[in-house]
């Protein structure tokens, strides 16, 4: 595994506990853990559970004992590292967004795709998609109980940094995250509305922002936060995006993404009306699902709130009884069951490196869109 | 109409606003407001539009002109008014707690069952039950939705002598008012639970509680505010109640009113579990029915928002189109229309004095159980 | 009053009821309903209260015992009254969209300037903004707890066509509407976002839609429904509308507004993230404000649930003790408390027909926007 | 650790988490774990990461290499491997209820007490007092927040039995569960009302009730389910258990307990008022506490959805950023860093077996005064 911040202790977790709490028909091993710095990388092994480390993923890519390279670390470094891994014959596991620009993200899934005939997997980590409350209302529109989507209202909201005074962060700049709010987060209800209709956005009208333009340099992580207070760099991401959207098969879409949202701490919300119901899922209540049945007598009709902790619901059952939910990190429990499943199996998994890639065209188009102020038709 | 305080001003809307709304058989006419102070009851009935008023209900009473006899006083007065109106040939519609005690209640029943032979009606305004969504409730509970009950839990929460500077009103007094939360709020709570579940509590075990035994004597309505905060008198009602019910069909029961839960305004919740699903309300959210139905598949069952604004739910055609939610004083025209019709068509209307002369027996079981600490069967 | 269709029994009962809630310092008469079929106008002028009736509105307008004219009317029919009643020196309330075309609201503004200096007062009927939860909204706003405004989420959701079987009703054709759910409920949630904010909509990005093109034809109100079924006519205005805004202020909007949300009933949803806080709010819960105060500490901060009950919020004192809910028919007598009070103390209430014209200026930007697939700059 | 069942899977979890998210000043080992059938628990020791396995707990009590033992085994044999254990010089965490009598729960408190003299500790497993949220309720009580407390109304409600044909298991069985609802789910609910508080409850009046008295016989793991379902066997505990308590500072209390709210999954709620605030949590939707702070202007009092998942919240700065909730068996990571970190600080954990045993008194008197059908006093 390449990173071991946010994403890596994440990944970490999930790589430690899916082979205990589910049948895994391969038994990962947590072998070496990538970091530039070899000290911290070193302490992070050992909290974490990785057996060695490297300080280059290029001698990780090179490593017999090494079956799959999982990429946990900022989007400026996805392509190089997913390409080289690929090239090596690794599995890759790559954290969204699949990468900052779509040339890098085209590089990737061509990659992936020539890999992919050697039997050589590639998945991008969309892991809102296995919160078992999301792939229930997949299971939902499967099943025709949506019927045709006519709407899609999709917001991701945070708070972080609605406040001028909080710090830059490599999430603040361009160069090492591509974009703000919009690839942040932005891709990630984008991805969940494309999952959840099985359908794709072909043209956006967008509208990107950035609030404060100038924040306090971070200090260095060992302390030197007296000097840094002082000075400020710039913001050279959006703060926050809006987008319009139309579907091919028809249906309106509204987004929204922004870290500025005062009170709003995940938020990631969506709403999906179609011709025989309708779906809404809020992240901050991550265990609900709510469902509208248009065909109940109007007598009682309502939104059902849906406890998806059931062992019917999609990978509850290895988990704990009906009412007693599950977090945030499970979802990267189910990516890693279903990731080495599809290993096992010879099958590819999902979200693919061109699934990575279109979600990377529609967020392009939004930000072609907001400067050239009209519709922007998202390439096929 | 006798008394123009708060449950005079909602009575007088409904009076004034049924007919307008709905088609009634008959055409109320609001002729004769009663109070005790000439110049304010006139004012009163100058707002409220009623036609003449009154300083001695005896006189309106005797009145040729008055058909019916619509009480909202203080509990004290019930018993004596209610049963001169019947035997003076009166319709009588009497706020709730019937009475201050079980005699007096036995009495304005017996004198109910002696009226209903002549044709004369009576009614207790147990209004919550014709909220809409409780009305929905019961019409499920009737076509067997819920099965066979097996627990009820209803509270009434307030919040409004939490403080303990809030002043003595009649309400703190026992001469006046009977009893405190349990009758003012817990007689609703009850009332709501034998409605639904169409059955009767049989045996109660009570606790009382007066957490502020004195308070600050309310000034005159002329202002003496200054010298009067210095002046305290007893509270001498329970301040909050709770109690255990089994009911004669073997659900159990707990219940709970109180005026010091800090946050809760009027909050009237009443959950019932059954064997074939539950149901939930809570009147803070007063336009909406939580439905839970056992039969459906585990994959998409869970508690139902049924919003009951809807044409084919209970009294809502005659108002707006779906999701325009109704007030608190709609139950009070809900309850004009029932009490009229049934009048119109020579039958009786509910609640009867009957159901609050037993609504009345198990209070005070309650308070006999709490201060012999033992469980006590409600007389039949 | 002109029309006594939904909005004319809305208003009716406004009328009635106002002051007897509240101390007014004028006493309305309810003098003349006007309608085109005699029969029914005066069925419908008994039924609500009216003492006279007319067949014709311009007589209404020519007769002196009439000073202020209601208009209940289709948007098509509202410039031709509110001018002539203006010229006529009525004062004029005029239902939402203040017209069906800018022209005709910049007329109707131009009639509407010129009246006021001679006293006459106009006032477009956007009622929301008298709900208590939302002018309790706007106090905190002016009071600063939101601090400088980033983001406006509104939506106004309805299902009441979801169905394709659902007939054809005037507000599905353009000549009679003007617009679909843009004009008819978009207009709702952008007066309210404007309100609230303080700020105006500067430019938009549009997008509109028509999902069923055709329908039954409904018919006559006597009941030809067998034949009715079978023949269809064409839906001329918009199923469903969204839209981004940016306002003068710099904050972003996301608006939309549709009738095919199913489950959605009257879901008219606001939200406002600012510097200092936050604010939501949905008329499906409407006597309840959300607000997150960004100055709470971290251990106890999140969104408030306030009941907007209490006699301290607007409105609120004349009705019931907290936790008493308001019903939708309540922003109507609140509105005729403002125009009669502000009548009597001779200044202009709002929103002015200015306000209406400002709307409809940012709606048919939207409708040109939708077309064009261009950003669309409101015209000052 | 003895048992692998429910509770040994989430334990195991928790032994295998906590070290790689906490600083813990002591690396536990995960050395043995016992159960009867030497196949199935070698299974499962491979699965949860033991090391070793035993079939006989008192092998592993006489085991050097043992430190601590945590025992997860149904409440019959709680007594025997923890005074054991403790007599042996192990440190104990044993699940709750602490025993299946006040006899045996007395014997484990006297073993706890001696021990203690030597520095052995013990705990017992209440982990909801370690869910964020509630730990964040039990901060903000201790801060003054709440006030004097004067109600407790708690519930602890599941539906997994509410089906006559669900089958009969050791849950169900006197001899292996001591009871049913009451000790299982009701000894939640008690203990975290008297975590909260502070306080302890000195009297109650309890109400138990078994709807379904025979149920089918489960069939063997190895699935006779064939023949199992014709034979019936009795159900020798409650299914659901009421009781009203008063507290020895003055609060009252109102408890339930029922596997039969269909709907209702896990919803173990709790709900504080005193006489400076209000706290209300539900587990259903765990991350989230209400706070209503009394002190609040009028105008923007409410109850505030806290979502307990910032850094300053206990616990949760090792884990993700806010609004990435914690699920289920978190609470269980945070009971082995608290015991861990108590162990190696020389103090003792709580809840201590006295905590334990106080519980079971308490809810012993529930038991003889349902039996009573009087109050009864809890013995201090």
């Amino acid at each position: 595994m390449v990173g071991y911040a946010f994403m890596g202790a994440a990944h970490s977790q999930a790589w430690r506990t899916a082979p205990r709490m589910f049948d895994l028909p391969l038994a990962p091993e947590m072998s070496v853990l990538v970091g530039r710095d070899e000290h911290r990388v070193g302490a992070a092994a050992q909290r974490m559970g990785w057996a060695t480390t490297e300080t280059d993923w290029r001698r990780v890519v090179e490593r017999d004992d090494v079956d799959l390279v999982d990429i946990c670390t900022p989007g400026d470094t996805h392509a190089d590292i997913a390409i080289a891994a690929l090239e090596a014959g690794k599995h890759v596991l790559c954290e969204k967004p699949l990468a900052n620009s779509v040339d890098e993200a085209e590089r990737m899934a061509d990659a992936a795709r020539t890999a992919r005939e050697s039997g050589v997997r590639s998945m991008v980590g969309f892991t809102y998609r296995r919160v078992p409350a999301i792939a229930l209302a997949k299971r939902l529109v499967e099943q025709g109980r949506v019927g045709q989507v006519r709407h899609v209202r999709a917001q991701y909201l945070q708070d972080w940094i609605a406040d001028p005074e909080a710090p830059l962060s490599w999430r603040l700049d361009k160069k090492k995250a591509g974009s703000g709010a919009l690839g942040d987060i932005g891709a990630h209800a984008l991805d969940l509305a494309q999952f959840l209709t099985g359908d794709t956005v072909v043209e956006v009208s967008g509208n990107l922002r950035t609030f404060v333009t100038e924040r306090p340099i971070a200090s260095d992580h060992a302390g030197l936060a007296g000097t840094a207070s002082s000075e400020r760099g710039p913001v050279t991401v959006d703060d926050a995006a809006s987008f319009l959207a139309q579907f091919a098969g028809g249906a309106m879409g509204v987004f929204e993404a922004t870290r500025f949202a005062y009170g709003r701490k995940n938020a990631l919300r969506i709403e999906i009306n179609g011709s025989k119901g309708s779906l809404a899922f809020d992240f901050e209540d991550m265990n609900v699902l709510e469902f509208y049945d248009a065909a109940e007598s109007s007598d009682t009709a309502g939104f059902r709130r849906i406890l998806a902790t059931e062992p019917e619901h999609p990978y509850v059952a290895a988990w704990w009884p009906p009412g007693h939910g599950l977090g945030y990190e499970h979802g990267f429990s189910h990516q890693v069951v279903d990731l080495v499943s599809a290993i096992a199996a010879g099958v590819d998994p999902t979200p693919s490196f061109d699934d990575g890639l279109q979600v990377q065209r529609v967020l392009d188009a939004v930000e072609t869109s907001s400067a050239s102020r009209a519709w922007q038709t998202v390439p096929a």
